[in-house]
């Protein structure tokens, strides 16, 4: 079998919080959970995942790898409103306003992105 | 349709070179490609792929997001080795050389791992 991709790991400092954060965000399940390493998933069988593991230092830039969420059109502004509601909040990473997508950044302040529904994305 | 994960999206200086490094990582293809924004995945009907959009600013400090990448035991070396073939080096994130994990870093410098096959993962 050859490399595929397992997991996206976020580094964290409260693993039990942010790891539910975004579990309820994705409707995903808590796959398994110890002291050091919380993977959530949508089940044990789908082919990618999310790891949280500890971090001692704090975020000090915007990330380099972010996540983009898609949903339906005529859900987007609930769901945004939902991710809020959760512990999200509004980011401000010099996009200008205009664009068609939201930036948004989780408790721990790890931006991403909630963006146009897929059929419109891939041209 | 709820919010669902759509994209990792990677900043990158080098869009055409990052996002052929990974597509041969994973064996995904070019799914679209323009200027300021280029997309792999395994096909176009995977729920997950890869964006890479143009970024300014140079890698200062670890990521703290990463990737994870897997396969069976008996071909991880020998994807190890093809992959720093294809342009990855080991990177310190500070581990101990004790771990189960490999610790490699893209031509951009994004840490990321190959670790355990999966079936050993979640306990």
């Amino acid at each position: 079998m050859p490399l595929s991709l397992h997991h996206i790991v976020i580094d964290a400092h409260d693993l039990p919080s942010l790891s539910r954060f975004w579990a309820e965000v994705l409707r995903w399940r808590i796959l398994s959970e110890r002291e050091r390493e919380v993977v959530i998933g949508p089940d044990e069988t789908a082919p990618v995942g999310i790891c949280f593991m500890p971090v001692t230092g704090h975020k000090v830039v915007k990330n380099r790898l972010h996540l983009d969420l898609t949903s339906a059109a005529e859900d987007r502004e609930a769901e945004i409103e939902r991710v809020l509601a959760l512990g999200a909040r509004r980011a401000d990473v010099g996009q200008s306003g205009e664009e068609s997508w939201t930036v948004l950044a989780d408790p721990e302040g790890n931006e991403f992105c909630v963006v146009r529904p897929k059929t419109t994305l891939i041209t």
